[in-house]
């Protein structure tokens, strides 16, 4: 079961919850704003549903809610920086910008990220490259609950790549997925319903592959995309395991089986290589390759071209990547967005909580 | 039935094949080392079973034997080069020359490639930003052959990802991969075994999911990374399509559905909206990012923990990205590189056709 609220209503809740531990207004404004996102995008799993994991962070100190987040070191195109354990949903915004001025002046910007936390979804940062003609690039590590290919052992997390290509007449190019065969979210949905999940999805605790949806309570873990050796799920351990690197080594961040867990009752691993979650964030100006115009004009070309690629019997059309987040997007924000019950009495606790009205 | 052949003696034959097409002695011995690097690290479809089919597209006029490869555009941190439709075997080192070049000096470097042809193992090129403390990115799109999530139609090439990150003690961590479930090549190998393809690597000309590894010969195609909708494929379509992009759209070279066929006997596709097969290099200097002591201890660090996870019964250890090639490289050196009869049979009648000793 589930309700409907409007964006303003979570808007206002979410954005009151951010003030009420500490956020300054323009830091709230903006971790509501990259929190909705995902939840005006149809991605239910990264958005209001974990307000209340973030509050916990802040409860248990591992999130800081008035960070002095800071450029800590830097060359013409690349820089680190220090998120002062701040919410991942303003550090990455404030990286994300620091990449595309190095892009206005380099062509390109790369910013590696220590010192940070959960920033929501991946695609949000990457799009904010889009109005400058950029091309934006974001990727985070993330929770360890991914076995690579003949593991046991989690060692991953589920390690999203998000890339937005800006176009002409058409929308971007906006892809963002978890380097994993499905995100953790598609999995919580089939626990709820009580269905099993395809195979490929999770394997067992002695690792054998699993159409258990609850695998991950008993000490299982999710697989790479490609979901076992046959059907490449070496090439997912390997996109997995690039995004780890960049985010955490390349920065000084926490890193595989360290990276810091979400959920705030989990202990921290001992021994941790780096300091907190890492991000990786890229902008390329198309222009610093060839005239803008021309590039969107082509871009336009592409994407129409694949639109119009003869679909599979029982298939309307080939998508383009963005095309359901951005019909949700419209969607949601005339119509509302839906929440199942267990998010909605989650909200309503922290409410009583914090003494803010839902 | 194979035959073992050493390496002095195939790269003797490929360099003699490539002086004679009119090659300049530099070219032919960096086309032969690109070319053979294949064979030694156990790509065998992208060695010198590929060689007579580098002839063939110098013999109708799509190979230029002797280009003017060059910078036609750049700013610090990016480039565009124009192969002059050289080898791909040549143009590309060239650009990642480029690439390394510009990360010297701002930190990374970015190099989009139009007017090239197939460039052979997309590793090769990523690896030579190693020994400059570098990371090595590496792309290409190729003949179309790839059928996005829910198309009949074959519109990306197996469009692989190449990724190569410098260690201290431990050799590097080198990913090198198609971003379909499985390549070509291992496509070949089944039909020549006459066995099956597993489900998710092709599909037949209707778009139905396929066990038949002869499917591409009757109009089906190869399926991106993921195999399926259910599997992740929207994420394999969607990695192919990141690559044509940043290859071709970039640079200007024929994107999608019209990326010029690898077979010369393919007539090449109507209205190509731009010159020849496209690359993407890219270069980071890792002390751009931390002092490179201090990276290559955590990535040494990051190897040790992954390559001791726990591994599932059955399974000897985990492997890092690159370890298989690595080990491959040493014992062909050794002890010679395979060739199945077939392509032994196409180098003899190569070397007779151009009456070069084999």
């Amino acid at each position: 079961m589930s309700e409907i609220f409007s964006y303003e209503r979570l808007y206002n809740f979410a954005y009151n919850v951010f003030c009420n531990i500490g956020c300054n207004p323009g830091d709230a404004k903006l971790a509501t704003s990259v929190l909705l996102s995902a939840d005006l995008r149809g991605v239910d799993s990264h958005g209001v549903a974990r307000l209340t994991g973030y509050v916990r962070l802040w409860e248990v100190g591992r999130v800081n809610a008035a960070p002095a987040i800071k450029v800590s070191y830097e060359t013409p195109s690349t820089a680190v920086v220090d998120g002062d354990a701040g919410l991942g949903l303003v550090v990455a915004p404030f990286a994300m910008k620091v990449a595309i001025g190095k892009a206005r002046i380099a062509g390109t910007g790369w910013v590696s990220v220590k010192n940070s936390n959960h920033y929501g979804i991946a695609g949000y940062h990457a799009m904010l490259a889009l109005e400058d003609d950029m091309i934006g690039i974001s990727m985070t590590n993330a929770s360890a609950l991914v076995a690579p290919t003949f593991s046991i052992e989690r060692m991953l997390g589920t390690n999203p790549i998000a890339v937005a290509i800006p176009a002409g007449d058409q929308p971007p190019f906006v892809a963002d997925f978890a380097t994993t065969t499905a995100a953790n979210g598609k999995l919580e949905i089939l626990q709820r319903k009580q269905e099993p999940a395809p195979f490929g999805w999770v394997q067992n605790k002695d690792g054998q592959p699993s159409t258990d949806a609850n695998e991950l309570k008993s000490g299982g873990a999710l697989l790479p995309l490609g979901g076992d050796r046959e059907h490449g799920s070496h090439k997912g351990y390997a996109l997995g395991s690039i995004v780890d690197i960049f985010s955490a080594v390349l920065s000084g961040a926490s890193y595989g089986p360290w990276a810091p867990p979400f959920p705030a009752y989990v202990p921290m691993p001992e021994n941790m290589p780096g300091v907190g979650l890492g991000h990786f964030f890229g902008a390329m100006r198309v222009d610093a390759f060839r005239p803008a115009s021309e590039f969107k004009a082509h871009m336009d070309n592409w994407i129409n071209r694949f639109r119009a690629a003869t679909p599979v019997p029982g298939e309307e059309k080939v998508l383009i990547p963005g095309d359901i987040e951005r019909e949700m997007e419209v969607f949601r924000m005339a119509g509302g967005i839906p929440l199942v019950d267990p998010v909605v009495q989650d909200l309503q606790q922290l409410a009583q909580k914090l003494s803010i009205i839902f």
